[in-house]
């Protein structure tokens, strides 16, 4: 039998990884990518699924929310469900039925707990250098009132579970005649021009200047 | 007291609009936006937040899954309430907590139902044509098998609504003689360069050299 030449970038087989994870590192890196979370809960009614701005430090995921709303006072009496998504492209089959998606998902269960004192404060300052790396002495830190007003929550990241896919497709014998082009169609999140305020009172720092490639 | 001149560039206010929605053309305009949405449901073991998969027809939204699978099983069973949301962007404001973010989102509540018949297969169509519009004709169409394996449901879009945030910072003030830089950092989900299958039999359609703008 002849020997197979050296895989080319034509031959090199694309393989398609479907897998769950439930190590840390896979956690923590689906999360770090994150600005928001979607949450589902229960009260009365049913089930809310709550859209809301996440940040990890170490071994939890936290929130934030206005003292009194509806979700702080479910997430703190009952278990709720955390997932996180990013959607990385769609990935075109020979057939209908095996177009799927590419994505990175986690899903955290757990009981949300507040945070209070120092660490209230402190994890403010790790969600402001969080959503803008540099930028957290420019501003004025939260006063009394505004941590007064605010409730902040965390759920350990210790019972979740990572689902991703990546790749091209994965085709059915039977379909591999037909003549259809296939492989992945990419999405990425992007950065675009910063957009000043008409009020602006200063030129644009490196952070912002860096956001889309693009002075403010 | 002197005339204002008429707004410049940079002294147009751009007003921040912060404001729910419930008429079908702003849901619909959302949910037509995207490729996935959150569904918030609940079972013995508590709430849970998958996320999957998803088309408009008409005014509902449609979802496929798995027979038997404990999502379609639940579904069908009790209300739930499915939420999609875009991040568009960071707000960057003269104190840390008027910091936010720019979105848009809504949040359906109903009870899903089975979508059975040529509804079924037709469905599926439209759902192909809205994820890569242009294909459907290249590819295997769903058989007997795969759609027997296959549940399609769909939940009314008359119970929603849309909230969604634009436009720069809204600071107090007392902020307003903070020297920092304000404004939007504007993210965008854009089409990155295609990949075909290793396999791949035929050179880019259109509908593939216009994604990412490369060949494939």
């Amino acid at each position: 039998m002849n020997q197979p030449s050296a895989p080319s970038q034509r031959t090199r087989v694309r393989r398609s990884a479907n897998y769950a994870a439930y190590d840390q590192a896979s956690v923590h890196a689906i999360v770090d990518a994150a600005y928001i979370c979607h949450i589902a809960f229960q009260d009365a009614h049913g089930a809310h699924c709550i859209p809301t701005a996440c940040w990890r430090e170490g071994d939890h995921l936290y929130i934030h929310g206005s003292n009194g709303s509806r979700m702080v006072k479910q997430l703190l009496e009952q278990d709720s469900c955390v997932t996180i998504t990013h959607l990385d492209g769609l990935v075109l089959a020979r057939s209908a039925f095996n177009h799927t998606m590419n994505y990175r998902s986690v899903m955290i269960y757990g009981r949300f707990e507040i945070v209070e004192g120092e660490a209230k404060r402190s994890t403010m300052d790790v969600f402001m250098e969080r959503l803008v790396p540099g930028r957290q002495h420019e501003t004025r830190r939260g006063n009394d009132k505004e941590f007064a007003a605010t409730t902040v929550l965390r759920i350990a990241l210790n019972e979740a579970a990572c689902k991703t896919r990546s790749g091209g497709p994965n085709d059915d014998e039977e379909d591999m005649g037909i003549q259809a082009w296939v492989g992945e169609l990419p999405f990425k999140q992007v950065p675009a021009a910063p957009v000043p305020a008409a009020d602006c009172p200063v030129a644009a720092p490196d952070y912002v200047r860096r956001w889309g490639g693009e002075a403010g």
